[in-house]
């Protein structure tokens, strides 16, 4: 069986960049914003529509219980992408060792028990590092006051939390459902970081 | 500055274990009931009673509010044995980077930023692990049923966390409060598993 790592991460932990790095240092494939790409290929829609819809639970007007399952009937409210992003990584998984980004694949594949981490940081930690990013994974936050780039990360993180709890009825960043939670606001090496975590795998 | 790493842990989760494993791997020293026996030496008690009223939040006839020290005014409820559980523990920590098992010391030292790990897993390994080792450090279940001694375990959890929060005023566990938090039902490798831990520090 492949060795899969999944990895959530709180927006503005660095936790794609750990991620990367323990892949690298493992060499395993490494799935992140590729499995939208996939998706928009094979549902002709845009990356950035596929990118919306699979990254945020869908809004509806009226109250619906989905269960546990990744493909609720939810017509028009992104079924299509939930189901494709559903298989592809079912499929990814099964074509070799690999670490996985988000998207709840720890709960899509617990079947395969993957090695769960869970990377989070301090508040300040996470503005400083928008800050010194200042890219388009980083909140863009050039031109935010400290608050206002603050309640963006918020913002951010709350509908990570929201699509999660969503989508497999648990909650977003609880210990339990993990096997590692690293606090990266401690961390200034990540290269080391990465390879003390892929150690232990 | 000495380095101090401390380690709040789940009743059968195996912390100890690992807490040592690390101590040795890094070479720091060791502290955990070593605290208990420096203070029945320092005030002349028993190490059972110093046990008993430095693992446990106090039971008074009152409502209390104890703030955020360590030494609350509660006249004998074990406010001597707080207070000399605080000096000792920063005593300890002032002499030589120490590895310091539970006892809050997260929080007592946390002026000195300690390296905070939580050691924890899931119910049936802590069952399983107990069920393996069946000495007085595992609840000694030999005699109980799978039922009576999850509840054994519960309870024994349930005093950890009641005392961390009475004397830190903060959630035990809570991941937030900690720079790493390992689930041990995972791990079968302890010694594999210090080593990695180790090589973050």
């Amino acid at each position: 069986m492949n060795k899969i790592i999944t990895i959530g991460r709180e927006f503005g932990s660095g936790g794609r960049e750990l991620a990367r790095l323990i892949a690298q240092r493992l060499n395993f494939a490494y799935y992140d914003r590729e499995i939208i790409s996939e998706i928009a290929k094979r549902t002709s829609l845009s990356e950035q529509y596929v990118q919306n819809v699979a990254e945020h639970k869908p809004v509806i007007p009226f109250p619906i219980h989905t269960g546990r399952t990744f493909w609720a009937v939810i017509p028009d409210y992104g079924q299509n992408v939930q189901k494709e992003q559903h298989d592809i990584i079912r499929e990814l998984a099964g074509k070799s060792d690999c670490v996985i980004v988000g998207r709840g694949a720890d709960y899509i594949l617990r079947d395969e028990k993957p090695f769960r981490i869970f990377v989070y940081s301090d508040d300040e930690s996470k503005l400083k590092r928008c800050r010194e990013k200042n890219t388009e994974d980083y909140a863009q936050g050039g031109e935010l006051s400290d608050k206002e780039l603050t309640k963006r990360i918020e913002q951010i993180n709350r509908a990570r939390a929201e699509y999660y709890e969503f989508y497999t009825g648990q909650k977003w960043g609880s210990k339990s459902n993990y096997d590692l939670c690293v606090n990266t606001s401690r961390f200034s090496d990540f290269e080391r970081l990465a390879q003390a975590v892929a150690s232990m795998i």
